[in-house]
């Protein structure tokens, strides 16, 4: 007998009528014999509508009672599940993040997960009851005050939830029927992966693939759970996240996919003195100032006057916000120039294959190159190559290198197929 | 410096606009010195709609379920009040019935409250804090489920909340402004009555008058704990509800007012054998159907037969299925016939005056009579008449019996001012 975990998101979760397709499905898993564990998110808009009576009472809501109001959410969705699921003839108890054992930092807005104690799931499981655990929220032990975690918070219950009752997959619903090679509303023959390893998966969701949150998929890899990504409208396997790329067999390692990112802004310091201390200052500046940076590249300084150029990107909205504060750093200090560009898109490279395959980076470049789009800035890890393009040009980067890997259609790539590292 | 509780039920917090004006109400409280805890029930229509989403779901939802899905609605109501509160400079936590140390039975959707352990709200008024707490809600010990209180439960919680914490008194808020000598819709010179006694304000919300539940005036009396009726919409002080009607000087006992119940249906058993066992017989069958009995009256048998007729009232909705009930169990017994009547109306004269006056009687008698009123049927306490009339002529008597005691205008009505009982 297994255990199964499963995650609904909001919008599979947005009328009565979905939610009662989603209980006969977890109905369905339990008649399988499996005990059943499962955590959803508020229903389709509730957390947005929430978030809008909040601000019309106050534009600046205490980060405490905005925890307790979003939380009611989740309350209601669960609740509205476990009743569908005994519509079935099933039994099922819902219990909130706090009673569920998920405690947490005191972040308001943003908790971590410290731990995870489910002994009150345990026993309901065992007493042969389904389990719903309200997702995106937990328990601050110290203050005892109701916290929420912030983006994919959904998830990473989830996830956490697997692996503290040991479950056998954690599977992630939506309306999305798995990971593909590349976003197929871009790239038509897009393929759906069959697996992919945890850190393929990282990559992925680092680079802009939006399916499952960094967190969740961190979460996943620390803990060993697989994840299993499925739509709620089908009975399609989906795609298992699972293993680690070290262990895959240097034969059968191959790319997984190409993803892409229209979201970031790219700023660039130039003439920054190449001694200690200044870059550190600069990134302590934006780190304080809350800007999440992405990519950072530096290269070589220039013999000549011994300065070099730093670029990151960074989400646009923060852009800025950014550019005001480095103009600013920039008049009292010692920098020669501040540039912004909003226009770039980023394009990525993903797969184990690149790590045992000479040649990728080539073929990657000359592809690009082919169709007259030129790469403005390269940064690459391991197992992934990312490089920003002018954004009018994203979309059709992705397609050339989707074709130009063999990734679509009904052959799976393999990297060793003619090309080389 | 004193504590005050102060209660706000749906009405009072619809909207965003309605939220924010209270919370200035309860700013300006805070600024007067005292500590303020104030009970929220759920936003306007929120309860109903939750509920037809329940059903929507399941139309037999498990009960458990039911209260966590209910108990959703205020929580976003008393949160959403803390942080109005916030915008107004003054600082305000929101706790859970739960967080609050409302313990309850467990009887999910009508559970009582056992006790009140207050630590985290009187932790957080001695920070300085203003303290929301969600009505209508609590916890059980034993299982560790939220349950609900049934009607009237966020007065109760109020109520309930300010013996534990040992307030000066317990404002309860809704769009009525004060208890009435009458409905002021039927007596347009019905008086707001300054102050009422428990016991008289027991009667009244046993006998129909809306203003407060039976519950929770009976806690205020047990724990005597001031309560004071105002309108969420003026600041008016509204009606003191306090002191025993026994302290009350013999000279100074009034008559506090008239009210009616147009919802009950009358039911007679008649022939019952005068010997023990068989009202108790039908008074069993009758509670455990769930059917909630008003008033009781039995007369003495007849010489005749040793026979004996049982007439009770209860809630027009129920009527039909206690006449299944009977009608059944009297063709299986020895009863005559069973009659029923929905076309009553019950009016109420309420006052500690009529403990020591003689004459009240025989004037509520006559001025129906006189005004061609039928009586159909007499029950009294201590300081209440009821009877019962055509539903047809209630309004009527409810108006006769205010001017025949004097209870509207300018005046206060005396009783001893040229009547007796």
């Amino acid at each position: 007998m297994a255990l199964v975990v499963q995650k609904y998101g909001g919008s599979s979760l947005e009328s009565a009528e979905r939610i009662r397709r989603v209980a006969e499905r977890i109905v369905e898993s339990r008649k399988q014999g499996n005990d059943v564990v499962v955590v959803c998110s508020a229903m389709g808009d509730t957390t947005d509508e929430l978030l809008d009576l909040a601000a019309q009472v106050n534009p600046v809501p205490p980060a405490r009672e905005m925890d307790m109001l979003l939380t009611a959410g989740e309350r209601i969705s669960n609740s509205l599940v476990a009743m569908a699921i005994a519509s079935f003839g099933a039994s099922a108890r819902s219990f909130t993040g706090s009673q569920a054992g998920v405690i947490t930092t005191e972040r308001h807005g943003n908790a971590r997960i410290l731990e995870v104690t489910p002994g009150r799931v345990r026993e309901a499981l065992d007493e042969g009851h389904i389990c719903l655990v309200a997702g995106f929220q937990g328990v601050n032990r110290e203050t005892k005050d109701v916290t929420t975690l912030g983006r994919g918070g959904s998830d990473t219950t989830a996830v956490a939830l697997a692996a503290a009752l040991d479950a056998d997959v954690c599977e992630i619903y939506s309306d999305v029927d798995g990971v593909y090679t590349a976003d197929p509303r871009i790239v038509p023959d897009a393929q759906k992966l069959e697996t992919i390893s945890f850190e393929e998966m990282l990559e992925q969701a680092a680079v802009g693939a939006k399916i499952l949150q960094l967190r969740c998929v961190e979460y996943a890899r620390a803990f060993n759970v697989p994840l299993r990504v499925r739509s709620s409208y089908s009975n399609e396997p989906g795609t298992l996240v699972n293993g680690s790329v070290e262990d895959i067999p240097v034969e059968e390692a191959v790319l997984t996919g190409v993803a892409h990112d229209a979201s970031e802004a790219k700023v660039t310091v130039l003439g920054i003195p190449d001694e200690p201390g200044h870059a550190a200052k600069m990134f302590r500046a934006i780190a304080d100032a809350e800007i999440n940076i992405d990519m950072v590249l530096q290269n070589v300084s220039k013999l000549a006057d011994n300065r070099t150029d730093i670029t990151f990107t960074c989400p646009r909205a923060d852009g800025p916000r950014a550019m005001e504060l480095l103009k600013r750093m920039q008049a009292e200090g010692e920098w020669q120039d501040v540039t912004y560009d909003d226009h770039i898109g980023k394009v990525s490279l993903i797969g184990a294959g690149m790590k045992s395959h000479p040649g990728v980076t080539a073929t990657f470049c000359e592809a690009l190159s082919e169709a007259g789009i030129n790469i403005e800035l390269i940064s690459t890890s391991e197992i992934r190559i990312s490089v920003l393009v002018r954004d009018t040009d994203l979309e059709e980067s992705v397609r050339v290198l989707h074709r130009a890997f063999e990734l679509g259609g009904e052959e799976e790539a393999k990297v060793y197929a003619g090309t080389g590292r």
